[in-house]
């Protein structure tokens, strides 16, 4: 999407170098990293200056291809970035192919390049089913959807999956307006909101606690959120707090849709309680950042909890867009012959 | 309940001053403050120095007993003091009283001190009834309630309204532990895990993203919370993402009850749609404040919205536990004899 007046991916190739933006920086600061070993790739994604499930994965295919070049061993450079983050299914998945397509005699970097193009055309291909469901709901006035963390252009390599069909709608000239949640504590929303104010599209941030209400009174057309991983029955997996605006949505007859790549789909996976819950530190919810500085809020001698994502169940999702097409949980499996 | 040590009320009277805690600063700063003149409290509650709406109705009543002694036109002050919270009922029905006592030619200080020492009685009467409803849990472990915003000892002139029953069942030897939500934008949860830490009650700070998924996960006994105004049929208007809270227990069969002192029933009003709903300022959104610092979260550029209370339908409330008792949402009318 645009950034800084031109179109760019989140994740780049120049000569030797894979760069990225610093997404711990943003949107404060606007810098590139540069990533040239496997440690560095690992750490970026652990410390979460890349992130979002898609980029993880693509990032950590980069990883490989840095470890071919450089001489790490590739079985040891996977499980150094497999354990970076427990609960993203990409990660895994695109390690997974990077080593069969090696394995094939496959050249590393062409192989990373197509899991970053492939991820590119998925992301497109739902933001036009996506666009089909705006379109869908007949609306002559402003159209007004509400997301949750980011699950945009960052998070992927271009597009985004639940920005992809607001992206799409805007470019297409349809008004629409986004709610963005500030996703307390790691404040991703901030992310998105700087993410469509970049490439011009109108929105409102938000407090978590305000996306009930605004649904209560007619202020939500529909709903988009990302998913971490979904199971093959359609209970979603995305950042802590979902499962509130789910049943929010429910209660108020707002559509709730997630963006579905097929690869965060978890076929092994049956039912919400088979997913494990990241607990990350305690000091993403002490500490807040913004411009210029970092601040402690919590008292100090109080304990704190912060798991990281919760599972909004089956039944309260409209719909899942996949790269193939619409699907509701119950026709998940069906729409990729599973 | 104690503080620094010692047992002490959020609004005192020392000679001729009332001298409240500064809870604008709070936790990170704790700092008496002296009102002499009514602009100084119509300023210390419209900026939320002091804030919950029991103690705002105490502050008032304060406020018209300075407007007495200082010969402020009474009409004059009550029109300046009704005017700085448009949401809470206590502060109308707190001068509402006055105007009445005054008016039959009470002594001003004398009717405010009433007006503060019936806060405590009817709080200590809620902590009373909650802790029957704890008890009755039957839990032998300890027991998890969870809370969203303060509405305890520094809402009220003592104990609190939906901390009241924690109180009460801490000193009773219960063991206790309270999920304390942060309460974005304000961060009022931080003066909630304050004010237990104060007390000796143990307790957790979470974002509130991850009420609901404790929910699902079985960590939470009970949820309680308090109410800025309750309509007639026991819908339980109270701090923004409240409503989340409900949902979310009513889907996993959670109880969830409001802490509603009778002060805070607004028997004029049957319907949610009825009650005004403040809009804040979007620099609560924009900045967070902590430890010796305020840091700007959202990007520059950015629209925010800050609704700063919702409404939980009556059919998600188990419970509302009233000086007189504990009531369904159907029995409420009924037990004030209404």
């Amino acid at each position: 999407m645009n950034v800084e007046g031109r179109w760019r991916r989140t994740i780049e190739v120049a000569g030797d170098d894979v760069i990225v933006l610093d997404q711990a920086k943003l949107p404060y600061t606007i810098e590139w990293m540069t990533l040239r070993t496997v440690e560095e790739v690992a750490r970026a994604i652990r410390d979460m200056h890349i992130r979002g499930a898609p980029l993880i994965g693509a990032t950590a295919a980069y990883g490989l291809a840095i470890a071919a070049r450089t001489g790490f061993d590739l079985d040891r450079a996977s499980t150094l970035l497999a354990a970076t983050r427990p609960t993203a299914i990409n990660l895994r998945w695109a390690l997974g192919e990077m080593q069969r397509a090696l394995a094939a005699g496959a050249d590393p970097w062409a192989a990373a390049a197509k899991i970053a193009d492939d991820d590119v055309a998925m992301c497109e291909a739902i933001g036009m089913h996506g666009k089909q469901i705006i379109e869908g709901l007949g609306k002559k006035d402003r159209v007004n959807v509400l997301t949750h963390c980011n699950a945009g252009w960052l998070a992927t390599v271009d597009w985004g999956t639940a920005t992809a069909p607001i992206y799409k709608c805007h470019d297409a000239g349809i008004p629409i307006h986004v709610w963005v949640e500030e996703t307390r504590p790691r404040n991703q929303g901030m992310l998105t909101a700087w993410e469509l104010g970049q490439h011009g599209v109108p929105h409102t941030v938000i407090a978590d606690n305000a996306g009930g209400h605004l649904m209560q009174h007619g202020q939500v057309d529909l709903c988009i959120v990302g998913t971490d991983r979904t199971t093959r029955n359609g209970d979603v997996c995305n950042k802590i707090g979902t499962y509130l605006k789910g049943l929010a949505a429910h209660d108020n007859h707002v559509p709730f849709y997630a963006a579905v790549p097929s690869s965060s789909i978890d076929w092994a996976v049956g039912a919400p309680e088979e997913i494990p819950i990241e607990e990350r530190s305690g000091d993403e919810v002490r500490f807040v950042t913004g411009y210029g500085a970092r601040v402690e809020i919590v008292p100090r001698g109080s304990a704190v909890a912060n798991p990281a994502f919760d599972v909004t169940p089956r039944r309260y999702m409209t719909g899942l867009i996949t790269e193939r097409g619409v699907a509701t949980p119950a026709s998940l499996a069906k729409l990729f012959d599973r």
